[in-house]
């Protein structure tokens, strides 16, 4: 898919205008209070092609967190390093229906976390990597999935969100009492949070989106840094889990695999043709990105790139 | 996706000892007694070509009654009469993370049910057709779109499902209640239960398959009988909700939008390609067509049939 | 235990007082448009004790509904006639933790329904008394209890209640399809609606109350009108249930087993001394009389009610 | 309330009967390594009325960890502490209708938890009690209560309950979340297992149940150990609450204020005449003393001491 830049301009233009008629009714997300800081006004939008074209307008090199976009980091690491098996006997892979933080579903269906897209599930997927790999190495293989090697660990919102980690603790002790975790609930939580407070760009969300609609491999070095089986697994629980209690309608709507973050990232994948990385910390009331659902069903109707076009 | 006769001759036969190695695990339905008296060893998988191109083996002219999977027909009906926004006013489009008869989630989450492949929803789409189309209309376009004149009202089965619908019932009560059915609870409740009580065979669901695979057109008049934006909805929907709470894991492993029902049908939709239309009613613990997992990953992996391969 | 007329007057008096403080912000129910007919401003207490005094002040002649009050005759009436075991056998003894008219506890918790006092309880209860008993019969000896001859049904609020009657209607089929309710559903609607729709006066509740004070026995001619272990069960029953969700509350402020109905009336049992009997229709935000608990607080305060007092 | 010494020794013979006929079907609790090493066939009974008389039989001289009976204590402590207001704006006073550890009934119900008897609620009144009293002096007042100055912490029992705190871990940072614990979640933790630890007897409990009976009064000395106010909650608690979510049925078939513990403890108060204590670690599934009901069946029966005789 060859995109034309004259007709990407004025397509990337409009959506940014769908973006921007919204922002006014979104809100930052408060409830960490270092995020609470952020520009709710800001909007950037990339777009990177399979063939290594890169498109992009406004605010695309403001860092700001991944959040729970690392959830597809850690999902795919896991599957790699530990295997689908032992993965998805810890983890469902089924939407849940409930908020992303509910610990419900997790009380009431005792065998495991519905999926990996949910806190529980994304605990656990941490529990799974803290005893094969450090940080750091997580750190070196997130800079290379993105193409970004400047991606750092942003201090002030990992120590902002670790004093405000009840919630999330209350989770992992629940999953450590029915035996889900196994080892290190307190690692599992520091490595979670850390993950969700790595500083990204609109671009870097793009290079990764890109890498997963390549089946896993580099676009300008042709490495494999992911198996197809993995990437194949990772898509399709963005896409039937990716925005938490709205992902069917957003399946619907847009019909793009995505993954939205409290910091105001989403990552979309046009399977076989295009990454997207898009930029914007005012959110809705379900803690999506709220320019994310006008601006990427503009793009998915003017590029036609639903599922089911 | 033009398919070669000897090359389809041998998936065919393993996909079929593929489903035959398991249907011994599986149960017939039997809460409903009539459909309690299908022979849980009949077998029968029949694909056909957005081309035209028609490939079939084991028991496909076996007539069984069509039960949940008729949720298609009705869904995309009351999208092409009703319109898309009343439709979605009245059902949401989310996955729900329960059991198909569930009323929690509708008692909980009280503003409408969770999708329209459930009961609750399903039941809703009727209280939108009664008032618009005759029984008789309805059975007459499901002939059209499944290309097979002979359909019927198996009365056995409806009778045998008229005196075992307090559940169902009780929901379309619930959903009077919270005016989301507003007229016609009987009415809807015998509309709903005829439509599951239509005798198809394996071809017919395939033909239904292939119509939604081609964007709503008719491969061999070319008569566009739904429209491509209904059928888009339709095929997101089967995927997301389709398989009711295995939904997740069916799309991960098999990547189709699916669609199962209690009296052993299951039909998929190979998008843009071909539709499958599978016949065996001995199933599973979740009342998903216990053949249908093993049989539709082969075909998946062997025709490269996954959305996201 | 013998009251004084001049000290009850003036306790009397004050127990009025501290019910007209709050009437205000109370509301009268309306899901029933009939109920919402109904003079806010009304307020009657009575107070019959053991020995056959009569004390009362305010609105204690005004006809009006009984509705949930009639679970308490119901229930000991299907004691008496179907037997203890047969009747928890069906429905449980538990306080529920939920509204009174929810269904989520009896869709998870597939056995039966909480208690007898909650909306699927009393219809189980009704499934019981309909093949035993006639309307007519069952209003005679609820005339009996009340030492009140002109108990009617109010048609009015009774072709109201029919007319209003979705959730109900869900409650009791969903019953049936977990052979709860055995015969008749629309019987036990029929029934239960019906016992709702008597309409009684302040000085009727507190005759019945006085009669379960007095283990069953009618204070004036002596007859035994239920046994004491059938009163025994029911009192306790009030106590732990009788106020729905707030019925632990009411036992730490209150301390005695009380029975409220949306149509305005409190009945309550002071074991082996008094019958108090309450009209009010201001209801607060859980359907309970708004002026009952202040009122019941004071009067169990000044006359030492309370059954740990 | 007088009893007989002759007929005091036939009645408790026979209790200790009909509890010993039982005891082969319960177990004695697991998921603490610890008190799995206790033996099941254990059975005690004590009795002491207001007026000092002390009746016992069998094992009424073992030790055995107080569990959750000491959650009686920390209330009685935190209402006269912190006062009635504070502790009911942070706990409620309504049964759940869920199991002991539940954390659903929590989530979904985000004020607080339903009442001081169920784990949750029991933490947030240690996170009361911790900032306010030491454990040696809390320790001190059990023992003054109790009127036995050898209780003392079980060093081994108290160090495998930390060692399987995981669920208790998870509800009190769930409980942090909500701001519901405001200070300590760990000491709060610490203190409430420290409670749970606790060495008795049967007679401690019998001691216990007269002072409590007794409305707050040593029955030797005279002293006011409990205000009466805080005395009348603590009882109607145990009423309504005391058996978790088989209360309701307890309070119908026994109908005396009751608080179990899984070390096999069980504490009743007929109020304003006897306290009783008995000890028999086998329990039944809903993690009730199994020998209890029954036994306490009989007791309630033969000396009238149902609420509502």
């Amino acid at each position: 898919m060859i995109l034309y830049n004259q007709e990407m301009d004025r397509i990337l233009k409009t959506a940014e205008e769908k973006g921007r008629q919204v922002l006014p009714m979104g809100t930052v997300a408060t409830y960490i209070p270092e995020l609470g800081k952020a520009d709710g006004s800001k909007l950037g939008i990339c777009i990177r092609t399979k063939e290594g074209q890169i498109f992009q307008i406004g605010d695309t090199d403001t860092r700001f967190t991944i959040q729970s976009i690392s959830k597809i980091v850690s999902l795919a690491l896991a599957i790699e390093i530990c295997g689908f098996e032992t993965v998805f006997d810890k983890v469902g892979m089924e939407p849940s229906g409930e908020a992303f933080n509910s610990l419900v579903e997790l009380d009431l269906n005792s065998n495991k976390p519905f999926n990996p897209m949910i806190n529980s599930g994304a605990l656990t997927i941490s529990s799974l990597l803290h005893p094969e790999l450090t940080f750091k190495q997580i750190l070196e293989f997130t800079r290379k999935l993105c193409m970004d090697p400047d991606i750092q660990l942003n201090e002030a919102v990992y120590q902002s969100e670790m004093s405000h980690i009840s919630r999330n603790r209350a989770i992992a002790y629940l999953l450590e009492s029915k035996n889900i975790i196994e080892t290190g609930v307190e690692e599992s939580l520091t490595l979670y949070t850390k993950m969700c407070s790595l500083d990204v760009t609109a671009v870097s969300l793009a290079n990764l989106a890109m890498v997963l609609a390549a089946g896993g491999v580099h676009p300008e070095t042709g490495e494999q840094l992911l198996r197809p089986d993995t990437v194949k697994v990772v898509k399709t629980i963005m896409l039937t889990c990716g925005m938490y209690d709205g992902s069917g309608e957003f399946a619907v709507r847009v019909g793009i695999p995505t993954k939205s973050g409290v910091g105001g990232g989403l990552l979309s994948v046009v399977d076989g043709r295009l990454g997207i990385g898009v930029y914007g910390p005012a959110l809705d009331a379900k803690g999506n990105w709220i320019a994310g659902r006008p601006l990427l069903e503009y793009l998915s109707e003017e590029l036609k790139l639903h599922i089911f076009q």
